[in-house]
């Protein structure tokens, strides 16, 4: 069977990203009555509203979902203990150490899946005993490893180095894609900005619209002496982009970023001096759509790939 | 039919990158007795140089081979004379407007293929009248594009621009990398950095070694101020990371890179002050070994993935 719908109970082995701003109940819960594994991101949400939005997905669905916590924000103690309160089977961590937490959440018969950008920390993962890996590469949208590793040679990498069910991230969002990734090792995969662009996703309806103009070239991975980030280029990214062509220190960069630019961009709709994090398949994303017809769309392209394989076009 | 083996008459959609300094006629004979469609580089070649190659190359393989012309260097002229004086029947033109040459080529009875790293150039190469389009992702070796696509999403993406053969190039070297880059809509692939690391590539011997050592992280796309390259980190690559951190300007880059750089770390090994350019796939090459050897293993690889569709990890 395949390792990622058996080990998470689901349909299809298609994950939705956990992404600040953009994935609350609503769109975690939509995407685990479709088929897929939602996750609420709980990255851009005091304890308090996480609380709320599980509770709001335990009604909206009576399939799996999970949580997505980034180990770097201050109040992640009091967020896992919600999560095990509030009996969240599955989580999604990212952004720090997994041995941190996988041990005492796993205890609480809770699933454990981390998130990593390049095969060593994929390692450290594995050894913290975690029950699946995502590796993501360069061309996913929002925070990113410093190698910019792609995800054609990051997922053969890190199935050299693991053997836990392995989770693909970035550049994914059709059928096409999906399959690619399968064959590149993976037993799943996580897309993040086609389900930004869902009737579901709480981005502002702006930014959801300014993910379909976006064409080659207009994300760009900024902010690497901070923490890489791939943004769709805007005035705000432009500043950025100026800065670091003049040298502009860590500092300096820090400054010109301030603070709340995530939520003024993708929440609020501030297309000008948001933060619009968004990956490389924006350039493939054409509608907004609701997350029902998202997913049965992409297993139904993968689907028909997977058929065509058969044709001479693949024989020699 | 398989389009690409059809276009070349070629046993398999497997066409080597003509690579300067490191694919004369040796790599270029070697790959086509093997099966592939073997290029030989004539970037890095005086036009007198490129014939005595290309008249090698006549002596030591039957079977089709080509000849790749950046069509940046000035003596362009003279090397499309000499293409068609010895009666090589495959060009591959790249760094220029594939309007140039393509119909005069085509006259000649030269099939002609364009390289390109972005959709709208393959639209250009596409009216152009090329016989086949390659696209190049952001992981490959040397010289690159300003758009940053990855091989993942430039596929499927030029896939909707133009109906010609298209070769995907970038990030490939392996069976299991070639079948996902089939799949993501490519005919067929070209494939660099693992020819180099090959008996028959004429890149120096300490070069070769290197690649076989390289980590994520271990090359990096730099110069983007000048033309985008990715190489190996090595002191230059160091030096030039530190001056572009610290804003350093088109000029000031290119006095850094002064002259030849390709040549002395490529062909004469000088692994600290040369440019060794190599794309990301080097971190899965870890053997120096024949051209056969390496087709034979990417074929095989391709074909066992190919079976292994059947098993139910791809299915649900």
């Amino acid at each position: 069977m395949n390792r990622i719908t058996n080990l998470f109970n689901i349909k299809y082995p298609i994950i939705q990203g956990g992404m600040i701003w953009c994935s609350g109940w609503e769109l975690a819960s939509a995407v685990s009555n479709a088929g897929g594994l939602g996750l609420i991101g709980a990255g851009s949400m005091y304890p308090e509203v996480l609380k709320e939005h599980i509770q709001k997905a335990k009604k909206a669905t009576n399939n799996p979902f999970g949580v997505n916590v980034p180990l770097l924000y201050p109040q992640t103690e009091d967020i896992m203990k919600i999560i095990i309160e509030e009996g969240v089977k599955i989580v999604f961590t990212s952004a720090g150490n997994p041995k941190t937490w996988t041990k005492h959440l796993q205890e609480n018969e809770i699933k454990v899946a981390h998130v990593v950008a390049n095969s060593s920390f994929a390692e450290k993962a594995d050894i913290a005993g975690v029950d699946a890996i995502v590796a993501e590469g360069f061309e996913a949208g929002g925070h990113n490893g410093r190698e910019e590793t792609t995800t054609m040679n990051l997922i053969p990498l890190v199935g050299t180095k693991t053997a836990k069910p392995l989770i693909a991230a970035g550049g994914i969002g059709t059928g096409r894609t999906m399959l690619a990734a399968m064959i590149l090792g993976a037993d799943g995969v996580q897309i993040g900005s086609r389900f930004v662009a869902s009737f579901e996703s709480s981005a502002h309806e702006d930014f959801k619209n300014e993910i379909l103009k976006a064409k080659e070239g207009h994300t760009k991975l900024l902010l690497k002496k901070l923490v890489p980030v791939r943004l769709i280029m805007n005035k705000f990214a432009g500043d950025i982009v100026k800065a670091e062509n003049e040298g502009a220190s860590k500092e300096q960069l820090s400054k010109i970023l301030g603070r709340g630019r995530a939520k003024s961009g993708m929440f609020q709709g501030d297309l000008q001096e948001g933060e619009l994090e968004i990956g490389q398949i924006s350039t493939q994303i054409n509608k907004i759509n609701s997350t029902k017809n998202i997913i049965d769309d992409i297993i139904s392209e993968y689907q028909t790939l997977k058929q065509q394989l058969n044709h001479v076009r693949f024989s020699f």
